[in-house]
């Protein structure tokens, strides 16, 4: 079954039960650590059953990413493309991707983080396009605010991969149960991005 | 063997060649997708000879980031800790963190930038203890910098991790043969996080 046909959230629940159940144990344990026998054990059902559905590991790891991605653009990029101002556009993408980040679907998420080099060339294809089109979308929105002066003359391509560094590695360190709330961190993040650290 | 008892770099060659082995296929396969076997294969022994300097698969990925925070620890840390202007010393040591990333030692430091979450809690302690030092060690420079006027009173915990989301995500993107050096990454992620984008 192709990923790219799939509906979001998939329709059929035990599909839906499986990509989030998966997505939790790629997680906690890795792809590679990961097999199909204890992804068929969580879900309560054969592997024969997680086959019908997908015909791989491999094949599930891309429909998880692949809905990961829909999710991402649903809720960042879709959200944020008709935001004329350009340093307005830079801040609601940061924030909505930082929240992204810190709520509900961090699962997929982090597995699109983190497997970045596992899915093979064929598979991983249609989502390392997704992904170029998100830093492409940040450089072209940081040209046009160095174009209109609006921004110092930095290199686009740096400010984009700082933009993402700073609000992906959010997956690795922060906790809800902490003392900064994502919204704190949200706001941080994007004064400390915008005006820098120096005092004027 | 613990870990913490080891020199840098390990004198035992065989000992230094089994690590530098296990972390390149632990970068390209991931850990948990790495067999023992295979690591032997790729040093020409048995895994038998594997198992004399290694008592578990575990037991070699503590080593292999024991020995990467070690390289960080003599070629950052202990570089820039004399310097006595705490925003001097922040800029360094994002210089030589981003040129730690970019060079060299790039195998072991990604091993334990991408496996965070893979050691049990006893073989990861001590690594966990090395990472938490350079977080605090940031977060006060920090605080020393805003104390002294010289940066804006920002959230030190929140100031720390952009830093480190800018400088680590590194590891996901750079290629040496792309446009940019990796001196004029560091030079414009400096710069950024120093100065912000927006125009004054």
């Amino acid at each position: 079954m192709n990923a790219a046909t799939q509906s979001h959230p998939p329709k059929d629940p035990t599909r839906l039960q499986i990509l989030e159940r998966a997505a939790s144990l790629f997680c906690t344990k890795g792809y590679g650590g990961t097999s199909m026998a204890e992804i068929a054990g969580a879900c309560g059902i054969t592997k024969a059953a997680i086959y019908h559905h997908f015909e791989s590991k491999e094949a599930l790891l891309a429909d998880i990413m692949d809905y990961g991605m829909t999710i991402f653009e649903d809720q960042v990029l879709s959200q944020v493309a008709h935001i004329a101002d350009p340093v307005q556009r830079l801040r609601e993408t940061m924030r909505r991707n930082v929240l992204l980040c810190t709520r509900g679907w961090s699962r997929e998420i982090t597995v699109i983080l983190h497997e970045t080099t596992t899915l093979s060339d064929n598979s991983g294809a249609g989502i390392n396009e997704r992904k170029k089109k998100y830093v492409q979308f940040l450089e072209s929105s940081i040209r046009e605010a160095v174009s209109a002066g609006m921004f110092r003359r930095v290199d686009a391509t740096i400010a984009a991969f700082s933009f993402l560094g700073t609000v992906l590695w959010i997956y690795k360190w922060f906790r809800t149960d902490g003392r900064l709330t994502d919204e704190q961190v949200a706001d941080g993040m994007i004064d400390i991005f915008f005006n820098g650290l120096l005092a004027k």
